[in-house]
């Protein structure tokens, strides 16, 4: 079986968010996969995707301090200024943290580590709402 | 055709191991698959899987010295501490290397390149057992 | 449907370089896929691929100017030196942006965002001819 749909989500404010409900929410045939695989692609170049730990705020605000200064605004090296000070970092990040997530289907849920969440990296100061394309193919059955 | 399994790896000491010769002899029905793909999926937040040089292991020591400037511990930005000096930048790093693999599968083999090897990334100092979701899918046959 | 085939990348200098042109011609095959996905794999431990703005060459110009200094060559930490000052680095930014891209198929193309281009990241000085493994898989249609 295949499946394949656009989701948006929500604007949000640059940082690190947990989109996990917001997610699978949109995707209720996963429950009837056995086993198979979800593709969660982001169709932007200053947003990003990645898992963590889904439990602590102060998680995700850590990992927004740690990103700003490590890449950082206004320095000397940026030459593609033009879209704002906070675009170019916007970029960087997206590619150290990745467009895609694949995640494992097992018994009609996303087979997650206990502590794990999906992210949506918003790395702009006013990036609006984003649009992934989900992808999710595997055996159909209850398991 | 579709396989499913949980690869439970051995604990071992914070650092970058290599262990492509333990996640492929967990999966022996690879020899099957004559086109395929192979996802790896550590099911933590706080250590990580990448592919990258198999024969020194000068460079796996190498990756932990530049990970570890690059995500300090101790840094003054760092909020949540509670669960020990290292598990911030182990979530920080885990999301950097990011939590899964895709690897091609070719005439029942991983058609990796001739330097490539599977590392374990253990960013905890005390990290255990850690577990992998492994999910293979493809034609079967000889090739 | 599957299709797996090597694609060799031409040689280009150090540097971070748009190649979604290269890869999709050597891929015609995608046209017919209704809805799938390709992987794109790299067979070497210091280039990567990415995703990312594929219109200023200036973005990608301020990609080695972030990775040459996150990532320095000349460091006191490193030790597997012998291959050359850009080596360890290459193993290291591969790392960073992964050996691997996963990307949505729909009705006959690559479904990225508007702004999305596939970037061959060469990390050595003179790194050569670099070979990808393409696979696609999914459902055969117009869409």
């Amino acid at each position: 079986m295949w499946l394949q749909r656009e989701i948006r989500l929500e604007a949000r404010p640059r940082g690190f968010h947990l989109v996990t409900g917001e997610v699978v929410g949109a995707l209720p045939e996963l429950g009837s996969v056995r086993v198979g695989l979800l593709h969660l692609h982001i169709l932007h170049t200053s947003a990003s995707l990645t898992l963590n730990e889904n439990a602590s705020p102060d998680v995700r605000r850590d990992f927004a301090s740690w990103f700003d200064r490590a890449v950082p605004e206004r320095a000397p090296y940026w030459t593609h200024t033009l879209e704002g000070e906070d675009d170019m970092p916007a970029h960087v990040k997206s590619s150290l943290l990745g467009p895609s997530l694949t995640l494992p289907i097992s018994a009609g849920q996303l087979a997650l580590g206990t502590w794990q969440g999906i992210y949506l990296c918003e790395h702009r100061d006013h990036g609006g709402s984003r649009r992934l394309v989900a992808t999710a193919w595997g055996e159909a059955g209850e398991g």
